[in-house]
């Protein structure tokens, strides 16, 4: 699990949220490579190796000029698409000149990252996350730094098991334990719904809801392979068909959170929780980010004491339980993609 | 020395005071290895693997449940043997679900662990501590940390000759120095006997053993192979046969020193200085202690400078002087019982 | 570039400047390797392996008497040639008994270290720095320690091309990055020669000059190889012969440069900025310090992420371009006598 060799290249991460990109540049280590992103004149992101052809200075060190962005080592400029245009005191630019360039997307508040090979990057495979920028819902943009590997937090992420221990005062309410999930495979990766009818609502889904009798909750997980978790979950009034229908009366979030590799043993982690409700209330967004960093913490403690014992006994075997299906689909879905990126690399090469 | 593969398997060794385990799981390196200490209901001492067969989660951030220890990340729940007992929703818990549990003996405020195959472990061969523990007696409990392999502070411990140099204001006075010690092999490890017979009390003794005239002082360290030092010490007044006799006028102390590696470069070390006088003034604990602590820091400074040195010379051969003797019995012991180690270690492979 | 074996032996050094060096022993990492330095009675400076040959001791915790030099861990006496003459509670020393002895140079207020075969040493080959240590000139000493490679350092010192863009306000200015450089190679190493004939003075050279018309500046870079940069500059009234002639009214510097790799990945920076004007103003000497201090820790922002990113990307290769010729030539000779210190080294093996 923290051994060498679980990056997938060939895929779509997110490098930043949008916010952190503008025309001065940012370094970033994505899996295991340094990249700068910037912004152009007219507002589009470049994200380039973040190292200079000449002697491997950063470029992130540097100083956008325009939509070019200069070494201030020894002043090499290249455009956006990597290409070196200018070397000081030389007339011709060898076109050995030249640095990665990263296929880029820039979506619904959030910079995409394809690390692997360019032929391969598809912009419309770019994961939905437009609840991040649409007017009916509101959130507030998250990051953690993890020391750990990002298939520990995966796990994490997909089972809903650990959910009465490590959050017993946040998540893990009895009711949430008791409801059997059901796992099914999807061509993105795996889905875990879980449904409960006709519940007391949940005291802070009361709160905002206005709920006075029993609802009906739901939460529907979808894991994107390989790092991502999108999630739809809230309460209606019991018997209104939530979660097929959605009622006006419901409540609703929907959950986003995308891990990217820094190295094997680091991972950037950018998360958000959208609403639907309160849309004008700022207090409210501090609420529903305090009640999520909280469990994320929570989460974060228990992941790096994973990581830290897995580091002092690398050979030791992991068990599965019964209960595990989800992460054992999706820990599946990642070897396989690994052997594909894998593949892919070598027919590149 | 700092080598791989220094550390002895088949013994015991300190792995917490007393006092510092209860029923809030305590988590410890111990050989390289996680290990986590808890206390049960009825007061005994229970060291298991500190790492959940499951996932590899910190059992030290779980809970114990009675005389169980319930992993806090999915709700395993493992009893004193190490066997999983409960599988949260799973009827049947494979036989596979188990943690290793390590052999301990509680005695004299000291836990005693043997990290090594447990068929070999043999209470009665836990060292003998009991001035720890006994109404004659009273010290308080030390602790270190060492950033250097723990036969650096053997060879340390073992080694008179250090005194003058390292402790001049302190255990270092010209008599100490002049002293020729008695070496002799004893079935546990090493006994090295100083007499100063009819010398001036050192201040301390003088003071607080009240002696007006010439005293014998004694010193006779035992090495308990591999990491212990079980010193008595003291002085009387001159011809009344100590240290063969202990007259009532004699003051004593028994120190008592025990290394557990915590890694090959780190190690762990728990320090006594139980006295037979003062035994109801606890402003003497502390002068004792102060004293003791003083030395030992003095030593730590000398033993982690070596440790650097080694680890940026570690070609460099170490050479031997006359009055090594101890010393070199002992590194010869511990070669001896490190083979014997790998032997076992294959025999139960 | 930061991969190993990219250290020198048969070569000066600085190892100190001599104000740092007392009777109280100085331990210092030079080359990988630990050594001790101090002065004896009559003020002479020893350079021995900070080893005790007994078992590993930093001598620098030790302590000088007289000319020797005492490991205080158990006494053992070292005289200046290294050679043990005492082994406490031994009548014999043997022959083995020893630590290695450096050969040094004190000279121009630096300590010279030889680190490769003492045969080799010839002390008429120390470089010269007199300009430390003569009445027509005076300077305060810098002291510099950078997370990188030597050779990177080098790099920056040998390449003008830097100056417009990590150095825009201090030494950047338009007509230095405008005058073509000279390249010649000298027996020592690289000579770069700039001239700026009938400039407008530069701020700091008018002031401190008092020049009213235009000047003629100069600097003379010599890379002494491998790893020190001697550079002479200045201003003079325009047309009278400078830099050839040295007429009474021009301002000179000589600025001095000397890196001594500390390890593979982390270096020695030794320098100083000596002028031949205001040599009575102290106030001057922090005024020229802090413009170079200011210039360096410029450089070493860009230096030190070079050695992050190459640390990261250590395959990918380096490109030259046009400007770089001093650096290639530089380059060159180092992996010369790179290749001339191996066969010395296996020749004495």
């Amino acid at each position: 699990m923290p051994d060498a060799g679980s990056l997938i290249y060939n895929c779509w991460y997110v490098a930043a949220w949008s916010h952190e990109v503008t025309s001065a540049p940012l370094a970033r280590t994505l899996l295991g490579r340094p990249v700068v992103l910037y912004r152009t004149l007219a507002g589009s992101v470049v994200a380039l190796e973040d190292r200079c052809c000449h002697r491997a200075a950063p470029l992130s060190l540097g100083r956008c000029e325009g939509d070019n962005l200069r070494c201030m080592y020894h002043g090499l400029l290249f455009d956006p698409s990597g290409k070196c245009i200018e070397v000081p005191h030389q007339a011709r630019v060898p076109e050995t000149f030249r640095v990665r360039r990263y296929p880029l997307a820039e979506r619904d508040r959030l910079i995409w990252i394809w690390p692997g090979d360019p032929a391969k990057a598809d912009v419309s495979a770019v994961p939905d996350a437009h609840w991040l920028n649409d007017p009916g819902w509101r959130a507030k943009p998250g990051y953690l730094h993890y020391q750990a590997n990002y298939r520990l937090i995966i796990d994490n992420l997909l089972d809903f098991s650990h959910l009465t221990y490590v959050h017993p005062t946040t998540l893990g309410s009895p009711a949430i334990a008791a409801a059997k999930p059901e796992v099914e495979r999807t061509s993105a990766g795996v889905r875990v719904t879980r449904r409960y009818p006709a519940i007391d609502p949940v005291p802070f889904h009361a709160k905002v809801g206005g709920f006075t009798g029993k609802v009906d909750m739901w939460q529907i997980y979808d894991w994107l392979a390989p790092a991502m978790i999108s999630m739809d979950a809230g309460s209606a009034p019991a018997g209104e068909g939530a979660p097929s229908r959605r009622p006006a009366s419901a409540i609703q979030f929907h959950h986003l959170s995308m891990i990217t590799p820094e190295t094997e043993r680091t991972s950037h982690y950018f998360f958000a929780q959208p609403r639907d409700f309160a849309l004008d209330d700022a207090q409210m967004d501090e609420t529903v980010f305090a009640q999520v960093i909280t469990a994320f913490n929570e989460d974060r403690a228990m992941i790096e004491g994973q990581q830290r014992i897995i580091d002092l006994t690398p050979q030791v075997p992991l068990r599965t339980m019964a209960i595990d299906r989800a992460l054992v689909e999706a820990r599946n879905r990642i070897e396989a993609m690994l052997a594909e990126d894998a593949a892919m690399a070598e027919r590149a090469a």
